[in-house]
C-alpha cells in the first residue's frame, strides 16, 4: 500500500462491473504487504482512508448524495473482492456495510433519510459495540435523552470508525434500542485489546461504554405514540444476522481466493518440480498432483462462491419490499445463508491449508506469509460455532423448520 | 409408476417454473416404483412414453411445431428434477436433448430445421451410437450414399429410441459424420448387454451397425461445394462436451436430491432416537447429529446445485450467439463445468453413503432400497475419470490453460 | 467354492501364523465365488462346512479336546482374512466366536468346561438370539425350570446354528439369564426374513422363541445359593460388548482388504490408461493418481488395522485375568475399540467407493461385483450409530469419562 | 521451562517405561513456555541442556558408557513425548538421534565404536549439513586428508550442536563421504537465516562449510583396501530415510497430541456452551457436537500412532540383523513409514485446524497460542510431497514394487 493516495481515482464507477474492478484495484494494492501489516499490527487508518478515497465506503449509499447507489450483490462481491487483497479490511469493509444499513433495517423513513445522507456526504465509516455474546449495554432514561454504559468485548472498527452503533436495553423494561453516535467522544474508550490470530488489523478489541448520551430522536425505529416510545417492528428488522452472516461468507470465499492466487504465482514462479519421481516434469505445475490439488481446490471455491451468490438473490429480493417481508423469506434466506456460511468455511479452512502442499516447504519461510489466509479465516469463521449452523439448516432440511431469530441464526 | 398414463395431463406448461412443476411430477410418479423397477430391470418403453406424454420430451423443440420453446437452463433443471425420482430416466432424457440438440451443434440451418420441425411434431427420443472409447464407426461411400459399420459398447437410449445418432468416419479421409436415422431397422442390433449396478434402465448397452445407409444429404453439416462433400467448422460443434459433461453434473445433483428427501422421510418417519445417550431424545430428528448430518448434506449439495447453475448460465450466454463463439468462451465453459461435474460427484457420493448414518441399520433392507442413489451416481460418475478432470481445472487455476476441445473436454 | 470339500485338509495348524494361513485359504476359496452366492441368498450352509472343516470353528476352543487352542489376537486376525474372501462368512465366524465365548464370559467354571468340552468336541456353530434394541425375551419358572418366549428381530447365524444363545429377563425379577440351547427345536422358529443390502448370507432375520426350556444348570453364571438361583457378577460379564465390537472393526477392515486386492487385481490386469492426457501413460497402474489413490487408501488401511491389533492387546491383557478385571480395564479398553471401529468404517467406505475411481467405468459391471464391499461395510456398519461412538471417544478424550457399560458401549 | 535447571533430576532412568516417563517430564516443562519461546524465536541453547541433563541426548548410546542402552522404540516413543509439548525441540532431538545413528548405518565397527563412546560420554549433540535437495558438498583431497567446501539451505540442530554431520562427494569421483566433525570450528558457518511458519526453534537454517578438513580415517565406512579408500556397501546404510521418515511421522503424531491435550484442557476450563440452542447445555464439554469432535481426532491420531508403532516393529527387526538387512525388508519398511507419514499428516492437519472449532473465537487470542500445533505440522509436514509418498505406497499396494533406496524414499 502507497501512503499517498490522494489523486489516485479521479473517476467514480458507475456500473456494478466497475465497482467491482474498483474493489479488486483497491485489493491489489492491500495486498503487496498485506503480510507486513498484519505483522506490524497498526491500526489501520491508512487503509480505512484507503477505502473512503476509492468511493467503496460509500457503495451502497445514495447517488443523490453522492454515493454509490449500489445494491447489496455488488457490496458483497465488493466485500469478497477486497477480503482477497486484505482479510482484516475486507471484514472491515463488511461489518462497515452492515452498520450503516442498521438504519435502514430499524430506523423511521426519517431517520433513514437523514442517516443516508449525512454519512454518504461525509464519508462515515461505521463501527459497532453491539457484541450479543455480552451483557447488553444498560441504557438510563436521564432529562429525556437516554445514556447508555456498559462494556463489549469485542467490537470491529472501534478506533478507525467515524460512527459507533451502539446498542442496548432501556433499563427496567425490555426495550432494546439501537443509536448511532460520533466515534470520538469521551464516554467511548476503546481497549486497543485486539490481538488475535488473525484479521489482526480490524481494531476489534473491547470498549467501555461511559455515559454516552443519545437523544430519544436518535433511537432507531422509535416514535413518540401517546406520549411513549414505542418501537413498531417488522420482519426486516432481524435480517442484520441473515446479511452478517452472507459477509462473513464472501469474506471467508475472498480470503481464499487471495490464497489461491498467491499460492499458484508461487507454484509458477517459484516451486521446483520434485526430482525424484520416475517420470521427472520440467516445472511444479507439470505435476499431475500440482494441478489435481488446484483444480480441487478451485472447483470447491467457485461451488462455494456460486452459493454465496445465489444467496444474495435472495436478500436481493427481501430488499425489494423491506416492509412486508415475511418470516418465511426471512428464514429461508437465513437458511441459505447458512449453508452458503458452512460451505465457505470448509473450502476456505482447506484452500487454507493445502495451499501449501503444492507450493512446497519453502513457501512456509516468514518471508512469503502464506499462512495469512489460514489464519484469517480459522480466527473469525469462529464468530459462532459451525456444527450449529449445520444443525440449523439440518432442521429445515429434515423438518422444514426454520430458525428463530436470534443474534446467531 | 401407474400403467395408464392416457389421459393424465391435459394442459401444456408455458413457464419455466410450470416445466419445473411437470418435471417434478412426473419424478413423483417415477419415484413410486424405481426401486422396483430398477430390480426388474425392464425395457423402460413406459417411462419414454411418460416422458413423451408429460411433454418434457420436447421441452426444448421449436413452440411453432409444439415443442416447449425452452432453453437449456430450464431443461438442466429438468433433468435434475427427474433425476431425483429416477435416475436412469433422467439420463435417458438428458442425453435425448443432447443428442436432440446434434443438429444444432453440427447441422446445416436446413438439417436444423428439418430436424427440429419433426423431431418435435413427432415427438422423437433420441438415442446415440457414439462412445468415443470404442473405434469409430466405419463410413463406405457407396452409390453416393454413406454406408456405417461397426461396433459401440455403450449406447444410452438404444432400444427405447426413435431415431439414433450415428458417428463415423469415411474411409480414406478423416471426415468425421454424424446422421440421425431410425432406430429401428435391421442394421441397428442392440446386444442388450447392459447390466451394471446402476442406472440400469437406461439402455446403455452393446450396439452393432451393418450397413446403415444415409444419403449425403443427412450428414450433419456437409455441404456440397465444388462437387465436393465439406464441412465448415464452428467453435459450436465442440459444445457437445461441455453440454453433456453439465448434463452429467446435473444429474448427480438430482440423484443426490432424491437420496436427501428419501432419507429424510425416513428419518423423520421410521428412524428411532438412541437410547443410549445420556440425554435420549424423543425422535431421531432431534438428535443433534442426525440434524448435523443433514445440514452438512443439505449445504453441500445446494453448493454443488449452485455451481451447477453458474455453468448453465455460461451455456446459455454461448448458445446467444452459436455462429461467433470463440475458444476460449467454449473453454471456460468447460472449465466451469468440469468443476461442476466434481463437486456434483463429490457431494453426491457422500450424501449416497451417508443417509445410512441417519437413517439407521434398518434401512439397509432391501425393501427400504436407499442404496439406489449411492449406485446410481457411482455408476455413472465414472464416465471419464474425475482425477482428470480436477487436473484440466487445475491447469486453469494455475497457468490459465484452457482445454483442448477432444470428447472428453 | 467348491462344493466337495471333504479331504481337503488333512492336517490341523498349530502356530498362529499356520492359523491364519489357513484362514487366508479359507477366504481364497470363499472369494472365487463370494459375489454369486450373495446375488443367490441362499442359507450358508456349505460355507459353515466350510469353516468347521478348516479347524476355523474351532480355533478358540482348548486343544485337550482337539481345538485350536488360539487366543484372540489370533481369531481377531482370522476373522479378518476370512471376512476379505466374504464379509457374509466373515461376519458369521466372528459372531460364533462371541457367542462361542458366552460361557467364559458369563458362566460357572463347571458350565465353562462343560460348553468348551462339547462345543470343541462337537464342532458347535453358534448363534445368539440376543439383538438388545428388542424387548427381552420373558423367562417363566416352570416346573424348576426356565421357560423362553418372545421375539428378536435380528439374530445372525440362526439357521446354520447347531446351538443358540439365548438372552432373557425372569418374569417378576430383573435377572437377566443368558443360556446355550440346541437351535434345532421346534420352538425355535427363523423368520427367514433377512433381506438386506450387504452381509447377505449371514442368516441375520428375525427368530420366535415359543417355550424353549432350559434347565436351571444351564443359566449361564448362576448357582444355588440358600435355595436361590444368585449370579455372582464379574466386570469380565460385560465384555461381550468390547469383544463384540472389536469383532465389527475387524470385519469391517478384513472386507476393506478385500476390496483393495480385487481392485488391484483389476486396475492392473483390465484398467486401460486414460487417452485424454497430455502425457499418455501405457498401463493405468502408471497413472500418478491411479497409484496415489491406492497409495491413500492402503495408508489409511493399515492405519486401522494397527489400531484394531493394538485394542487386541487390551483384550489380551484382560483375558489373562479374567476373575479381577476392573472397570477401568474394561472401559479403556471399550474406548479404544470404539476408537478403531470408527476408524475402520471410514476406511473401510472410504475404499468402497474410491475403489471405482481406479478400475474404472466397466468396473460398474455386474459381472465384476465389485460394489460387494461397498454393500458389506454400509450395512454392517449401521449396527449402531457411529456419532454416539465418536461422542463416546470423546467424552474420554475430554473428560476421561469412561463408557458405562450397555449394549452398546 | 524454569532456566535453573542443575539438580532437576537425580536419577538415571533404566526401563523404557521410565525413559518415557522422563520424556513427559521434560516435555511438560517444554510445554509451559513453547508459545513464547516460539515467539522469542532465540536459539535453544537452554532447551538442548534441558535434553542432556533430562538424558535423553543419550538415550541410545551404549549403557556401559553411561548412555541409556535404549533402542528405537522407545526412542520413537521419547521423540513423540518431547514433541507433544514443543514441536521444534521434538525435531531437534529426533534428528540429533537419527545423526546419532550415522556411525552405525555406514561405520565401520572401529568407527561406531569411538563414535558411541565419545558422544555417549561427552553428551554429544548432534547436528548435520546434509539437505539433499541443495548440491553435494564438495570434497578436495589435500595432503592425505578430505576437505569439505559448499553450502546446504537446511540444516537442523546447526547452532546448538556440538557436532557436524558432512555429507560430501570426492571431487572427481563418485564417493558420497559421510563425515562427523566438531561444530565449533571457523569453517563452519550458520547463516542464522531460519525464520518460518513453524518449528521455529529448530535452528534449520543454512550453513556455508569452507575448508572444513576431515582425516580419511574419520570417512564413515572407509577402509583401506590395497592402498585405496574403499566403501564396502550394505542395505542397512540406506535405512537413514526410513530412519527419518519414520522420525517425522513420529514428530507430527507428537505435535498433535499436544494440541488436543491443550485443546481438551481449554475446551473444559474455558469454553462456554452454546447459548442459543433448543437444548442449551451447561457446559460446552457436554454438547454433542464437541464431544463427536474431540472423538473423531482422538480415534484419528490414535490409529496414526498405532501405525507409527507397527512401523517401528519393523525398524526393531531390521536393526536386529543390520549386516545382512534385504532390499525387500528396507523396502516394504520404508513403505509402511511412508504410509505411516501420511496418516500422520492427515491427522494432524486435521486436528491443528479443527481444535480450534472445539475451543472457540476466543481461543485465537495470541494470549492462547492454539496455533502453534497447525504451525509447526505445516511446516515440517512439507519436507517433501506428500503426493509422491502416496504415490510411493501406490505402487507397492497394486504393483508389489518397493521403493529405490533415495533421499527421500
Amino acid at each position: 500500500m502507497t501512503t499517498t493516495q490522494a489523486s489516485r481515482w479521479t473517476t467514480t464507477p458507475t456500473t456494478p462491473e466497475e465497482w467491482l474492478d474498483r474493489a479488486r484495484a483497491v485489493a491489489t494494492e492491500l495486498a503487496v504487504d498485506a503480510v507486513a501489516r498484519d505483522r506490524a499490527n497498526q491500526t489501520p487508518y491508512a487503509e480505512v482512508q484507503l477505502l473512503k478515497e476509492s468511493g467503496l465506503v460509500t457503495l451502497l449509499g445514495p447517488a443523490e448524495h453522492g454515493g454509490g447507489g449500489q445494491d447489496w450483490t455488488t457490496a458483497l462481491r465488493v466485500i469478497r473482492a477486497v477480503s482477497a487483497g486484505d482479510g482484516s479490511i475486507g471484514q472491515l469493509l463488511g461489518y462497515h456495510y452492515l452498520w450503516a444499513w442498521a438504519a435502514r433495517l430499524v430506523g423511521t423513513p426519517e431517520q433513514i433519510a437523514a442517516v443516508e445522507e449525512a454519512a454518504t456526504k461525509e464519508t462515515w465509516f461505521f463501527g459497532g459495540a453491539v457484541n450479543p455474546r455480552d451483557a447488553d449495554l444498560v441504557i438510563r432514561e436521564e432529562g429525556g435523552e437516554l445514556v447508555y454504559n456498559g462494556e463489549k468485548s469485542f467490537s470491529t472498527g472501534g478506533q478507525i470508525s467515524d460512527v459507533t452503533v451502539l446498542e442496548g436495553v432501556l433499563e427496567g423494561t425490555d426495550k432494546h434500542i439501537f443509536a448511532i453516535v460520533p466515534t470520538a467522544q469521551p464516554g467511548i474508550q476503546f481497549k486497543g485489546d485486539w490481538d488475535s490470530l488473525g484479521q489482526r488489523l480490524t481494531e476489534s478489541g473491547g470498549v467501555r461504554i461511559e455515559n454516552v448520551r443519545v437523544p430519544w430522536e436518535a433511537a432507531a425505529g422509535y416514535i413518540e405514540k401517546d406520549g411513549e416510545h414505542v418501537f413498531l417492528p417488522r420482519v426486516y428488522n432481524s435480517l442484520n444476522v441473515p446479511l452478517i452472516q452472507l459477509i462473513f461468507a464472501n469474506l471467508y470465499v475472498g480470503i481464499a481466493e487471495g490464497a489461491l492466487a498467491t499460492a499458484a504465482t508461487y507454484t509458477r514462479d517459484t516451486t521446483r518440480a520434485w526430482p525424484y519421481a520416475g517420470d521427472v516434469k520440467q516445472r511444479a505445475s507439470d505435476e499431475f498432483y500440482v494441478q489435481e490439488v488446484y483444480g480441487d481446490l478451485r472447483s470447491k471455491l467457485w461451488a462455494a462462491e456460486a452459493l454465496a451468490e445465489r444467496a444474495a438473490t435472495l436478500i436481493e429480493s427481501i430488499n425489494a419490499h423491506a416492509d412486508d417481508v415475511t418470516a418465511e423469506e426471512r428464514g429461508e434466506a437465513a437458511v441459505v445463508i447458512a449453508a452458503a456460511k458452512q460451505v465457505a468455511i470448509d473450502a476456505a479452512l482447506e484452500i487454507g491449508t493445502r495451499v501449501f502442499e503444492v507450493t512446497g516447504a519453502r513457501a512456509t519461510a516468514s518471508a512469503v506469509g502464506l499462512d495469512i489466509y489460514w489464519r484469517n479465516v480459522r480466527t473469525h469463521s469462529l464468530h459462532d460455532p459451525i456444527a450449529h449452523k449445520r444443525a440449523e439448516v439440518g432442521r429445515y432440511a429434515l423438518r422444514g423448520e426454520l430458525p428463530e431469530p436470534t443474534w446467531y441464526t
